[in-house]
C-alpha cells in the first residue's frame, strides 16, 4: 500500500510514493514553476502523480491518499495555503484543487516543517522524545516543534514561525518584510547570494571554478563543497553562516531546553563539516553550558515527503480536530 | 494564615507576608547587599522575616512556609541556586541556609520568572490560559512560560532562559558572556546605562535635571518619566528600547504563538506609554499579522513575592516531583 507525499518548496516540488515502512518506493523532484498560477502548479503535481503510478504499474487511484507538505502558513482544516511567500501562494485552496484531478482521493495539507517533524517523531531523530525541534534549512527556514511528544501547533493554533524569530534586530530585510529574521540569515538562499557575490568580486575562487563563472550555477552545495576543499572565500561564507545558525539554535534552546534539535533541508546534508563547529558554538553560546543534542534529521530532505505521506494517519498527532 | 514570599533580584530583595487571597499583608524592599557572602545575605533575609512577624504581632514560626523566587538557574529539588550572575551566586544551598535560621520551616525555591508566572496563572493575567509567556523586565530579563496550562520547566528540566535568547547576533556583550541576548538590550539596566551616558553627554536634558546631574541617581523611572514629559534624549532612549523589546517579543510569539504575553518587572510600570507602541510594533513585525495579547502582569513587581508564597502549594503545577 502506497501513499503519496508532496514536499512543495520555493525551489523544488518533491514527491514520493511511500510504503508502510516509511520508504520511498518511487519519487521525483521537479523545479518549482515560478510565476505560474496555482492551478498550473497543481496540474503539474497531478501529472507527476500519474507518472509515478505508471512507473509503479499502478493506477493513480490505487494510492491510498495524497499528503501535501508546504512552506508557509496553512489552514489545515480547510485545506488552504494562507501565505507562502516563497511560492507566491496566498489563500490557495490546495486540497480542493488537487481533488479536481483525483476525485474521491483523501487529501491532507500540512506545514512542511510540521510534516518533517512528524516523520522524525514516527521513525527518526525524535522517536521517543517529548521535547524536540526541527529546523529545515532550505529556500526558507521552517520549524517543527514537538512538545509533550506531539506536534505543537501554536498556542492559538497558528503553528510556529520559527524562521521569523528575530536574531539580528535591525539586520537584513527578510521575505516577510521584517528585519533580521532567522530566515533572512540561515537559509540556503543566503549561502547562494553570498556565493554569487563572491563570483563577481573574486574571479579566482573555487566557487567561481565550480560554477564555471555562472552566477546561475552557484548552489549552496557549490559553496559548501568549495569550503570543504579549503577555499578561503567559501570558508568565510560558511563560517559566518554557521555562526549565525548557532545563534538561532541558541535562541530556540534558551526558550525550550529541548532534548534534541534536528536539522533538515538541503544545507543539513553538509554533514559533520556543519554539525561539528555548530555543536561547539551552540554549547559555547548557550546559557545552560551543556550540549543539547544537535543531529541531522534522519530523513534528511526526504522528511517532508515522508511526513506528508503520514498525514492521513496522523490527525491525532497533529491535533487537527 | 500567612506565607512568606521572597523575590531576590540583583537590585533589591523584596519580601512579603502573603495571605490566602494573594494579598500582601506586610512587606519590605531592601537593597541587595552586593559583595556580601550568601550566608550574610541570608542572615539579612532572616532578619527581615523576623521584623515582619514583629510588625504583624506574630512569631516567625507562625508563618506557614517560606518561598524564595530568585534570578538565575536553580535546582529546585535540592534547593540550590546554580548560577545567578546578577546576584554573584553560584552553587548556593539556599534552602539549607534559610533553614538554619528557621528550623522546621517548609522552604521552597523557584526561578523568579517561574514564580511570577505562577502568580499570574493562579490569579492574574494568565488565569484560564493554556499558552502564555511572562517577561520580567528588571535588572535582568526573566521568562516564565505556561504550556498546556502549567509552568513549563524546559524539555530537559533546566527551565527556560528567555533572557538569553539572541536578538542581536554580534550585539553588545551580555552578563552571561554571550553577545546580543535579550538581557543585554531589554533590561532596566540598559535604560539606566543609556540615561547615565546621556547625563554625561547632554547636560541640559530632563534626565540630568531629574537626577540632579548625579549618574547614581539615574533610574529607569527617571529616564522613562523624562521621556513621558517629552524630553528628546529620553524619548530617543525609550523608543530604541521599545523597538528592541518588540523584536524580543516577536521572536517569542513566532515560536509559541501564545494566547497572552504579560510584562512584569519595574519597566512594565511605564503603563500605556510602553504598551501602546509595543503592541503596534509587535503586530507589525509578527509574521502572523494578528495581535497577540500583550498586557501588564497583574501583580506587577509583586508577582515574584506572591508567586514565591504560592510555591508551597504548587508542587504539582511546577512539576517538581
Amino acid at each position: 500500500m502506497y501513499r503519496i507525499g508532496f514536499d512543495v518548496g520555493g525551489t523544488s516540488i518533491k514527491v514520493g510514493a511511500v510504503d508502510n515502512n516509511m520508504q520511498i518506493a518511487a519519487g521525483r523532484s521537479i523545479a518549482f514553476p515560478k510565476g505560474e498560477t496555482y492551478e498550473e502548479v497543481v496540474s503539474l503535481m497531478a501529472k507527476v502523480v500519474n507518472e509515478l503510478a505508471w512507473e509503479m504499474k499502478l493506477a493513480s487511484k490505487d494510492f491510498k491518499s495524497i499528503g501535501i507538505a508546504t512552506a508557509g502558513s496553512i489552514d489545515a482544516k480547510n485545506g488552504i495555503i494562507i501565505n507562502a511567500h516563497n511560492l507566491g501562494f496566498h489563500n490557495v485552496p490546495m486540497i480542493d484543487e488537487i481533488r479536481k484531478h483525483f476525485p474521491g482521493m483523501p487529501v491532507f495539507l500540512s506545514n512542511d516543517a510540521d510534516a518533517a517533524a512528524l516523520a522524525e517523531l514516527r521513525g527518526g531523530a525524535f522517536r521517543g522524545k517529548k521535547t524536540a525541534v526541527l529546523l529545515t534549512l532550505g529556500t526558507g527556514v521552517g520549524g517543527g516543534i514537538i512538545l509533550d511528544g506531539r506536534i505543537f501547533k501554536g498556542g492559538l493554533g497558528h503553528g510556529n514561525e520559527l524562521g521569523h524569530m528575530i536574531i539580528q534586530h535591525g539586520g537584513p530585510v527578510c521575505t516577510c518584510g521584517n528585519k533580521g529574521c532567522i530566515e533572512s540569515l540561515c537559509t540556503a538562499t543566503w549561502i547562494i547570494q553570498q556565493g554569487r557575490k563572491a563570483i563577481v568580486e573574486y574571479p579566482i575562487s573555487l566557487i567561481h571554478e565550480k560554477a564555471d563563472g555562472d552566477i546561475n550555477r552557484v548552489t549552496a552545495k557549490v559553496v559548501i563543497d568549495s569550503a570543504k576543499e579549503g577555499d578561503a572565500i567559501a570558508l568565510d561564507i560558511f563560517n559566518t553562516y554557521v555562526d549565525t545558525l548557532s545563534s538561532a539554535i541558541t535562541s530556540v534552546v534558551a526558550l525550550l531546553d529541548p532534548e534534541t534539535v534536528a536539522l533538515g533541508g538541503g544545507v543539513s546534508l553538509a554533514g559533520d563539516f556543519l554539525f561539528e563547529p555548530l555543536r561547539k558554538l551552540v554549547k559555547q553560546k548557550s546559557f545552560f553550558k551543556i550540549l543539547h543534542e544537535i543531529v541531522p534529521a534522519k530523513f534528511g530532505n526526504k522528511a517532508g515527503i515522508i511526513g506528508a505521506s503520514l498525514l492521513a494517519e496522523s490527525r491525532e498527532a497533529l491535533r487537527y480536530d
